[in-house]
């Protein structure tokens, strides 16, 4: 499973604060987090808080500085991503994201080609988000033609059907589950298929069931990788029991704590 | 969702102790509490601690003397189950179990039709238990294709794909989910589909997680019954959430005590 730490982000005070203040406190603080729960990618997002890329470069060196860990450079922005990519210190990395517009796919392929990147594609396109099983897959496949023929294997590209909160889109939950099942039958191998977990819980009571229960469904139709709390134990104890009974993680008393040493978390 | 209550069962000393003594106590204690947290039925099983078809009648009684919840018979003796039957009160029934053993379904669908019970049949045969999908699939099409012809309606019956333990079996919990989605196309509508739940987490240190987790990615396969401990209320909560995530119960903030009026729980 590929766990991408979603805590960068602007949308959050702390880090909206750390690059209006330019003081990398707040940064380093969930880098070292994330990083020690066992995170795969540390998303870095300057969100709406700038619209200057040399904010996002500054964000990427802040986190780069405190731990190895790769860094996912999430921006809509393309001048943001290039920003962003130009900072990195030669690590792994991975752009988040493209969509299916054909305009952005020609940008940010060859972009992922160059900086040696993994790319994640949205299946959404100019006119807006999905709202059914077809149109994800659509997007889908157009994302990875434009890869594969731009040169990135399905190994480097992840895919996202677009996942939206239960609380106001509550039948969309399930197209995103049979979107996944379809996705998985790109290629074979698959392409890795990530969502962005928390929307669905977004102003939900319930948050932590509605989101776990949704990620083990998930898992079960094919979905290997989220943009994620990271540092939420029983949503990574939750990664690990489903990938036990995908019999993707061979069963022992304590297979959670396996798995997060498979992660590279500090236990 | 289909709830059938699995405390009523001579696996548990109480219970045993209970046959063996002729004091209902530890039955009526059962009956009402799993009654009260929902369930749709209360299995009862005298397990090995009595070959005597009359005791199977007792345990029938002792449980419909103090709710009304319909009865899951449940024995592999055709006599016990003859004798449950016998025994009740005239509520609703389930007989469980048949296997895919023609002799079986000669004698038990009949009877299934006589006392209006619905049916449920065990993807095993003979041969013994299954350990592949197509086994699971081929003994569930013969029970499926004698009830039917017997006179029984899919919304009758209900199939399980037999759930083994994790810990030693790991590899089958997959085959049951594939099983489980085989199953749903069996019919339109589609029989029920249910399993034993706790024989996933036997022996298994993180007992509860395992089965919610399975529980949750059965459901997104077509799961809609199960032999559960009902009486916890995590369990519960995850069906409700499952419930949920699949555009089953409409979203509320209380969702989880909704579903718990819906299914009659004391809340």
């Amino acid at each position: 499973m590929i766990l991408i730490g979603e805590r960068i982000n602007a949308g959050f005070k702390d880090i909206a604060n750390a690059i209006r203040t330019k003081d990398p406190t707040a940064v380093e603080k969930w880098a070292v987090a994330q990083a020690e729960a066992g995170a795969t990618y540390l998303d870095v997002n300057i969100g709406a808080a700038s619209r200057d890329p040399a904010d996002m470069a500054w964000l990427v060196e802040a986190t780069q500085n405190v731990v190895p860990t790769p860094i996912s450079v999430d921006s809509t922005k393309i001048e943001a991503v290039e920003a962003g990519l130009e900072a990195l210190d030669g690590r792994a990395c991975l752009i988040n994201s493209t969509t299916a517009d054909p305009e952005k796919l020609e940008r940010l392929v060859p972009l992922a080609v160059k900086h040696d990147a993994s790319l994640l594609g949205l299946a959404m396109d100019e006119r807006g988000s999905p709202q059914n099983v077809d149109r994800r897959v659509e997007n889908a496949a157009m994302v990875f033609m434009a890869a594969i023929e731009g040169g990135l294997t399905p190994d480097r590209l992840l895919l996202d059907p677009i996942l939206m909160p239960i609380k106001f889109m509550q039948e969309q939950a399930v197209n995103v589950l049979e979107a996944i099942a379809q996705f998985t039958h790109l290629s074979d191998p698959p392409p890795h298929i990530s969502v962005g977990l928390s929307n669905i819980g977004n102003k939900v009571a319930e948050r932590g069931r509605v989101i776990r229960a949704f990620l083990v469904m998930a898992m079960a139709h094919g979905l290997d990788a989220a943009i994620c709390d990271v540092c939420d134990e029983e949503t990574i104890a939750a990664v690990a029991t489903a990938e036990l009974v995908m019999n993707k993680e061979i069963y022992s008393d304590s297979y959670v704590r396996a798995f997060r040493i498979k992660a590279g978390a500090k236990v």
